[in-house]
Formats: C-alpha cells, sequence, structure tokens
C-alpha cells in the first residue's frame, strides 16, 4: 500500500507519518533530529527510510515537511530555523531532499502543518490554530484556504502587544502575547531564573498546583490563561472564526487548558454584553492528544 | 443605458449611485436620510427613484445597500441599525425594499461594503480596509473574498483592548482601540466633555493646529495615530494583508493621515526588528476623497 509521508522536524525530535488517501495514519516513525543544514536532512532521509522499510518498500507519491522557522513555501527554502541549528542564508531544503529521495518535496512553516493537521482530523474547514509552545502563534484556515499572508506573516499573534507596561519580548517589543500566553512564559513565572524546576513540565506543574489550591500557582495559571484568552479573543475580532483549536506542547493540558481559558474568556466577557454576544468560550477545543496533528498536516502538503 | 444601484445608508444622508458594468458610476444623487424603519425604506425608494429619472427610466438590475449596524446577508435583515432610529427585533429590510422596488436587493454592514469598493476602485484584491469614522472597524477581502465571519464579527478590530489601564469603552471593556483611535475619540481628546467645539471637523482642527506647532494639538493627534498604528498591527499580525486602506470619516485628512500613522508604525518598528522586516509604514494608503467607496461596492453587492 502507498501513500504520502509527512515530517513534523522539531527541534529534538522528529515524526513522520505515513498516510493514506482517506488521511489514515498507516505508520508512524519517530527518530531524534540531528541538527545543522545536513543533519535535518539526513534526518528526513532516515525517517522517510523507515515509514519506506514499513510499507515494504512501495514508493511515497510525496513528502511534506514542517519546520519551525520562516518558511519561502514557493521556493521550498528555509530561514531562521534557529531551534535546528539552521540560521544564516535561505537553505534550499525542498531541492536538496527532493534530489536524495527522488519523490516531490512540499515544505511548510510548522504552525501551518499543524493547522492543516487540526482541519483534517476535525473536518471542520474553517478553523483558527492556536499553538501555544515556547513561543505563541497561531495558524488560519479560512474556508478551506490556508492563509500565509502577503508576507508569511499571518498568525504572528505572538508578537501584538496588549499592555503596554509589560515586560520586554524577545521581539523588541513590550507586552507581546508571547510574554504571558506562552510556554516560556508560564515556565518563567513558575520557576524565576534561577530558581530550580523540576522533572514535571512547568504547565503541568502550575495546573496541578493550582487545582491542588496553590495560591502562587492560581496566580500564574490565570494570568497565563488570560493571556491565552486576549490571544482568543484579538484573533476572533479579526477573522471570527467559529472554532479555535489550542495546539502545542501546552495543550497537553487538555481538558484544563480548554476550561482555564474558557473561564477567563467569560470573565472578560463578563462587562461586555458585545464580547458575551460572541460566545468565545464556547468556540474553543483542544488539539487531540492522541494524533501527530502536525505530521498528519504535512502528509496532506505534497499531495499531487 | 441600465446598471447597478448601490446606495449608501448613513444617519444623516443616503447616497445612491448608478454603476455600470465595467464599475464606472454613471449616476450620483444625496438625499437626507428619513430615520426610522419605514423612513430607512422611503428613502431608499426615493434614491434609486432619482436615479432612475437620472437613466431615463431604464430599470437598474439590482440594487445593494450598506448600512451601519448589524446584517444579516443571508436572510436580507438589519439589526441594531441604531445611528438611524433601527433598533429592537430584525427588520426584514431585503424583502421590504424587494417588494417596493420590483428588483434583487443585496443587504451589507456598511464597513463591508465600503471594503468592496476600495477592491473596486484599488484593483487590489487582497486588503484590509480601517474605517476610521465615529467608531473604529475594519473590512477585509482576502484572495477576493469578502470575510464576515461565523459571526459577522470579522473586522470588530476597535473592541480589542490594547491597555489594561485605558479608558472604559461603550461596549464594557476596558482600553478598547476605538478609545483612542476613532474620530469620537479624537473629538473628545481635543475638547473634553462640556468645551465648545467649533465648525471645523475636529480631525482637520487637530491635525491642523498639530502642523503649526501647538503641543497639546501635537500629543493628541500622536496618541490617535498611536491607536490606528496598533490596530494596523494588529490586522497585519492576524492575516498579513499587502494593503491597507484607511477609510471612514477621518480618511478626509488624506495624505496627512497616512503621514501621522506612518510615523507612528516606524516608531513602533525601531525597537523590533521583527516588525520592521514587515515595513507597515508601506502598506498603508488612504481611500479616494473624491469617490463614493461605500456606494460603489454596495452597487457591486446585489449583481446576479
Amino acid at each position: 500500500m502507498t501513500g504520502t509521508i509527512g515530517l513534523d522536524i522539531g527541534a529534538t525530535k522528529t515524526l513522520g507519518v505515513l498516510v493514506d488517501a482517506d488521511g489514515r495514519v498507516l505508520e508512524q516513525v519517530r527518530e531524534a533530529t540531528e541538527p545543522g543544514r545536513d543533519g535535518v536532512v539526513r534526518t528526513a532521509a532516515l525517517v522517510v527510510a523507515h515509514l519506506g522499510a514499513a510499507t515494504h518498500g512501495a514508493p511515497a507519491t510525496s513528502v511534506g515537511l514542517g519546520i519551525p522557522g520562516l518558511v519561502d513555501v514557493e521556493r521550498g527554502m528555509v530561514k531562521h530555523a534557529v531551534n535546528l541549528g539552521v540560521d544564516g542564508d535561505w537553505v534550499p531544503l525542498r531541492a536538496e531532499l527532493e534530489a536524495r529521495l527522488g519523490v516531490r518535496v512540499a515544505v511548510e512553516n510548522d504552525v501551518n502543518v499543524a493547522t492543516l493537521g487540526a482541519v483534517a482530523l476535525s473536518g471542520i474547514r474553517d478553523l483558527v490554530y492556536v499553538s501555544i509552545g515556547t513561543g505563541l502563534a497561531a495558524g488560519l484556515v479560512l474556508d478551506g484556504v490556508l492563509r500565509r499572508g502577503a508576507t508569511g506573516a499571518a498568525g504572528e499573534i505572538g508578537h501584538v502587544p496588549t499592555d503596554p507596561n509589560g515586560a520586554v519580548c524577545q521581539c523588541g517589543q513590550r507586552g507581546c502575547l508571547e510574554t504571558i500566553a506562552s510556554g516560556r512564559a508560564l515556565a518563567e513565572a513558575w520557576h524565576p531564573a534561577g530558581s530550580p524546576g523540576g522533572d514535571v513540565p512547568p504547565a503541568q506543574a502550575v495546573f496541578a498546583a493550582a487545582a491542588a489550591g496553590d495560591p502562587r500557582a492560581v496566580e500564574v495559571r490565570d494570568r497565563f490563561a488570560a493571556g491565552v484568552a486576549d490571544a482568543v479573543r484579538t484573533l476572533c475580532l479579526s477573522v471570527d472564526p467559529a472554532t479555535i483549536v489550542l495546539g502545542g506542547g501546552v495543550s497537553h493540558l487538555g481538558a484544563r487548558l480548554v476550561e482555564a481559558v474558557g473561564d477567563a474568556l467569560r470573565a472578560q466577557a463578563a462587562s461586555s454584553p458585545f464580547l458575551a454576544s460572541l460566545d468565545l468560550a464556547a468556540r474553543i477545543r483542544v488539539v487531540p492528544d492522541d494524533q501527530p496533528v502536525a505530521a498528519i498536516g504535512a502528509a496532506l502538503l505534497g499531495r499531487p
């Protein structure tokens, strides 16, 4: 049986899936990501080879990949994939992989492939996907069409400032949503620089401690949730999707995240009949925890 | 010669145009708007009759109208057109006008018809129109398609808060963009409640005084321009249009508005290489002052 391959290339691991014509995942492979330009190409080729072996050698008809960085989709080139050790000039990742693999390759930003995956998994063709990982960014599929924007900046909601007196963001502005509503911001609020962390991911630790009644954890959780709610509100007052899917590493919190963000949205709406009429809390869901959403989206990318 | 009619129904006047197949304005008529549900229908019928007389009785093939209020486009119904004295239940404006005029009628929100008009006049099929009138709202045409959103709230950017310590907005939230970047906010900042105004529209007065070096006017102008820049940034980080068209009453300022907002965008970008790379100031233009943009957009609405 043949199909198309999708690769979710992350800073530490690369996840590959083989997906059939109906979008079902036939095989799944995971390998550590080798850093650097050649490392990324080798890792991708390795995962594709493993998936080929699993299908008894029947070639995939295309390979799509999602990568954290700036992507020129038309030219198949990547830049600023800093976490992968790929920086400096544009890297012609598509051409290098096509030469190595002998199949059609498509390259896309990691948040965009996850958004396409969320569409495929939900069957909803108009949604906004909010990726809450180390940073904060959104992907938009509007009436079935992925919105990249004129310069690929569509969904860069993490760099919308919401507080003139907020913290300075890595982007250089002050009070960006990402300084509140991201995994990094949550970790820093919970374990201020220099204080010891633990084995439990910070988001899990904060939400567990808050549920157990720790007042500092409640404060940290609620501030974070209010920031995510701000991002949801901004996206809804811009493009008004019926569905907002929360994804990224922090979304492993599942229903607890939906509840906290829903509470924050209801609190915002308490003072505003206008906002209340939009019922934003009802639009929120979380990406399924057991599905490789970004790899699935990537597998749909390169389809002829 | 026949064509289609567009009506821009405002609180004080209704502007009607007859537009030919190529989008050229053949005739233009203006009447005072009679308030209330029946008044709006009578005014619309009067303007259509005047335009019919101007074309020597050749019937228009359709009538489109833009109206400030909540519009259910599918059902052709209007609600909350408070400035027109139309409130309470949904009003079946399309059905009433079709019965009276005997032609196909389409009804749309005023900002959306202006956005369609901006597309028609510019020939740019992917843009965001920012209406700076009494309030602040945007219209989005993305890759040629008007984005209304799931609940008609797409472009309600005026109610995105950007300052937790900002003024209370009419919508009930605090620090909304509309409390800074609207004609009402500009007028209130220039003439605080109770102080005398003048015959010159406040936006014109503020910009003229600022250009003449009045320090308070400079402060009022720059705060307003920074708010418009915030709206532009939020829209660009959401949907990333190549072109942002400023319209609404305040846009009569023309190049002076583009310059002030451009300066504010450049000031925002000074601290952020990321924001600077998006070059938002270069995306701004102003709607042509001599064109009935909303009425032209309305005339395109109802086309078969």
